[in-house]
C-alpha cells in the first residue's frame, strides 16, 4: 500500500520498525497532493521543502528520544497559529504570508509528541461564516466539502494526510467530517487548550480532530492529555450497549433530507442487529427548544467583541455576515446574552444527567450528503445546539446519501466522558463502515 | 504641570489644542521612567527609541485623521501580545526577545484609536502565580505593588503612564489597584475581545484597565466599545444613590486587617454623609459560600489544560504552581470541575438580581495596604468570587493603612452595568479622594 493510504497509527508502527522513514512518508503524502490538490484545493499553505526539512529533522532524532506520534503528519486549520507557516484566517486582513512566531498550545504538544505539521487548511473567513474556501468535496468535486474547517476534512477524506486539527463554533468540525466520509471528533469545551486558535466565541470555540479511524483520534486523545474520570471499559462490540434517541429532536433541530433520515434508520437498526438497545429520550424541559436561538446570540453577541478589532482597523475587508455581528444586526441586548449564557449553562448538568445513563445518544450530523455548489459550505442545524451543551462529539462515518456522497452520524455523551466516547465510536464505527453501505469508491 | 503627571484625558487636550506634541510628551514619560525606573522596575520591556519613532509618527497624522486616544501613552502587561515588543510573560521558556508579530485584540483597538504603547509591564509568571517579579511599590520600595500586574499597577500608580492593561483571574487586576492607589476596573467577562491575551482560564481571565480617573477609564471604555444596554444617568454627587453591603462576606471571605476594615467603614460612612443610603444584603443561597473552592478549582483545572504545552516541552522551567495544575495537585476529578463550573453559573442571575437593586455593592478589595516584602504578590482572598461570577468591579482609592500606604475599596454592580458603576465609581471616588485621608505624599 502506497504510504499515504495509511492511517497514523500505522504510518508510526511502519517508522518505528524503521520500514518507512519520515522522509518517504513526507514525499508520498506531498506526492498525492500535488496529484489531487489541483481539485481538492484542501491546503491554505503548503510549503514541500519546509516539510520535508522537517521530516529530516525528525528521521535523525535517535529511536529513543521519539515520541508517540513520531512521523505522524498533520494538517492544521488556518485559524490554528504555527510558528514555522503562515496563519491567514482565509482573510484579507491576515494575506501577509509571514509566519506569526508562535505555536497554538495544540500544535505545540503535537510537535513535542513528533508530529510533522504538514501544512495550513483552508478554513470560511475566521471559521466565522458559511461563504466556502475553493475546496471541493474529495469524492464530487462539483459539492462543498462542509466547513468552516474544510481543508481538514477534505484533505484527511482524500488521503492527503492521515490527521488533522478543525475547530467548531456551530458544526465547522462535525460537518465536514460527515460530508468527506471521515471521523470527526469535538471534545468536551474546555477539554484541550485553546490558546493560539483564532477566538470567534469563547463559550463555544472547540478544537476538533480529523482521522480516518477512532485508533488515530484516540492516539491525539492520549498525547492531547484527554482523560475521564473513570478508564472506559475496553469493548470488542456493541452487544449490551445502550443507545438513545432523541425523541423531542423536532424541537430544536429541522426535518432531515433522505440521506439523513436513512442512515439514522439504518444506524439504530444495525447496532439493535448486533445486540445494543436503541431507546428513545426526552429532554423534557421548556426551555430546551430555545438553545438554538440562544446558541445563535451567544455566538453573534461574542462574535460583535471578537471581531471589533478587525473591524475597526478594516471594515471594508471584513465579511459583511462579522460586519453585522459587531455592527449587532441581530439587535441583541446584553440582556438576551445573558439569558442565553445562563440559560446554555442551566441546561448542560441536566443534559448530562440523561446523557448519563446511556453509552451514547445518536443523532444526525447533518441535514443529508454534502449539497452542490462550494460557494456555502452547508447547515449547522444538528451541531450547534451539542456545542452549546459542551458535550464530546463524534462523527461516525459509514452511510451515503442518494448521489452516493457520505452521510455520517453523531455520537454524543456527556461531559468530559470523551475516552468513553471514542470507545463506543470504534466498535459503532466498525459496525458502519462495514455494513452501512458507504464505499470510497470515488478515491 | 510635568506632562507626565496629567491624567490621559488631560494629556489628550493638550496634544488637541497643539500644546503638548506626543514626543513631548513622551520624552517627558520616558524621563520620569528613566528617573523611577531604578526604584520601581515596573517594565519588562522598554524601549525609549521605538516609543520615540511611534509618538513622531503619530505627530505625523494629520488633525482631521487622529482618533479619540491620540498619543495617550499605555503600558500593556507582558501576558498581552504587542507586535513590536516581544511578550515574554515573566517565563524563562519565552525569553527570546523577539516580538511575536501579533498585537492583542484589546491592543489593535487601542492602537487604532492613536493610542501610543509604551512597553510591556511586569507580570508573576504567565499571570498565574503570586511569586513577585522586582516590582516595588511606589509608595514604598520595600513593599510589593501586588500582582499579577504588578508593573501595571505600580507604574500608573507612579506617574511613569497614565493608563496601563492588566488582566485578572483571581484579583490580579483589582488587587495592585488597591496596593497603588489608583483606579482598577475589571469589565464584565467577555465584553472585551481577549485575542492575544495568554489564557490561564478561559471562564475566569478578563482584560482590567488601569488609570488615575474613571475619566480615563471611561475614554478606555468607550474606545473600547463597552456600552449597558441602559444608558447610564449622569451624576454628580452620590446623593439618593444606594449602596450594598455584603452581610454573610464570612462565608467567604477572610476578615480583613484594620487598613481594609478602617477603609469599608469610613466607605459607608462618606456615602452615607453625602446622601447615600447604605444597607446590608445577604446573598442567601447556601452554595455561595461554596464559591471561593469553585473558584480555585476551575482555576486549577483550567490550568491543567492551559500549561500542558509549556510543561510538555520546558516542565524544568515551569513554576512549581504551575506544574501542580497540570500533574492535577489537587486531585480534582472532572466531577468537581463541572459541580464548579455549573455551581457558579447557577449563582450569576441570582447574584445579578440581587445587586439590580442597588447601584453598587461596596466590598474590599484586599486584605489591607501592601504587605511588605516583593517576594509574595499578596492574596486576591476578596475577588476570585467577583472573578468568577463575572460581574465588573472597580477599585477605588481614597484610603490608607497603618503604614501610610493606599487602600482602596471596590465597588461592584451586575453584569454588563460596566458604564453604570464607572459613572458611580467616579461620584464615589471624588468623595473618597477628597475625605478618605490618603494622598500620594510619597511621590
Amino acid at each position: 500500500m502506497e504510504p499515504y493510504r495509511l492511517t497514523a497509527t500505522e504510518a508510526i508502527a511502519r517508522i518505528k520498525s524503521d520500514t518507512l522513514t519520515v522522509e518517504a512518508y513526507a514525499k508520498s503524502l506531498l506526492s498525492r497532493i500535488q496529484q489531487r490538490d489541483p481539485v481538492v484545493r484542501a491546503w491554505a499553505h503548503l510549503d514541500p521543502d519546509l516539510v520535508l526539512r522537517r521530516a529530516r529533522e525528525l528521521d535523525r532524532i535517535p529511536p529513543s528520544q521519539r515520541g508517540p506520534l513520531h512521523g505522524a503528519a498533520v494538517g492544521v486549520k488556518d485559524v490554528i497559529y504555527t510558528r514555522d507557516m503562515p496563519t491567514q484566517h482565509n482573510s484579507p486582513i491576515y494575506a501577509d504570508p509571514s509566519p506569526v512566531a508562535l505555536d497554538a498550545g495544540c500544535v505545540a504538544v503535537l510537535r513535542d509528541a513528533g508530529a510533522l505539521i504538514l501544512g495550513k487548511t483552508t478554513t470560511t473567513q475566521f471559521a466565522a461564516t458559511v461563504a466556502g474556501p475553493a475546496t471541493t468535496n474529495p469524492h464530487d468535486p462539483a459539492r462543498t466539502p462542509g466547513g468552516s474547517s474544510s481543508g481538514s476534512g477534505a484533505a484527511v477524506g482524500d488521503f492527503q494526510v492521515p490527521l488533522a486539527l478543525g475547530t467548531q463554533t456551530g458544526g465547522s468540525t462535525i460537518r465536514p467530517g460527515s460530508f468527506n466520509g471521515v471521523y470527526a471528533f469535538k471534545p468536551t469545551w474546555g477539554a484541550i487548550s485553546r490558546e493560539g486558535l483564532k477566538i470567534y466565541s469563547l463559550m463555544l470555540d472547540t478544537l476538533g480532530l480529523y482521522a480516518r479511524s477512532v485508533e488515530d483520534l484516540e492516539l491525539l486523545s492520549d498525547v492531547l492529555a484527554l482523560k475521564d474520570d473513570e478508564t472506559p471499559e475496553k469493548r470488542d462490540g456493541v452487544q449490551g450497549m445502550k443507545f438513545a434517541l432523541l425523541k423531542n429532536a423536532r424541537d430544536v433541530f429541522p426535518e432531515p433530507g433522505p440521506g439523513t433520515k436513512g442512515a439514522m434508520e439504518k444506524a439504530a437498526a444495525l447496532l439493535r442487529q448486533n445486540g445494543a438497545t436503541v431507546d428513545e429520550v426526552e429532554f423534557p424541559w421548556p426551555e430546551f427548544e430555545k438553545v438554538p436561538r440562544w446558541h445563535r446570540c451567544v455566538m453573534s453577541t461574542d462574535g460583535r467583541t471578537a471581531f471589533l478589532p478587525e473591524y475597526r482597523s478594516h471594515r471594508e475587508r471584513l465579511d459583511p455576515f462579522l460586519v453585522g455581528h459587531v455592527e449587532n444586526a441581530g439587535a441583541y441586548t446584553h440582556r438576551d446574552r445573558l439569558e442565553a449564557l445562563d440559560g446554555i449553562a442551566a441546561l448542560r448538568p441536566k443534559v448530562d444527567a440523561v446523557l448519563a445513563s446511556f453509552d451514547a445518544l445518536l443523532t444526525p450530523s447533518v441535514p443529508d450528503e454534502a449539497p452542490p455548489g462550494i460557494e456555502s459550505t452547508g447547515s449547522a442545524a444538528f451541531n450547534g445546539v451539542w456545542t452549546a451543551l459542551h458535550v464530546p462529539v463524534v462523527n461516525v462515518p459509514g452511510f451515503q446519501g442518494e448521489n452516493g456522497l457520505p452521510v455520517g452520524v453523531s455520537l454524543v455523551a456527556s461531559r468530559y466522558r470523551d475516552r468513553h466516547l471514542l470507545e463506543v465510536s470504534g466498535v459503532v464505527g466498525k459496525i458502519f463502515e462495514a455494513q452501512g453501505g458507504w464505499t470510497r469508491k470515488n478515491i
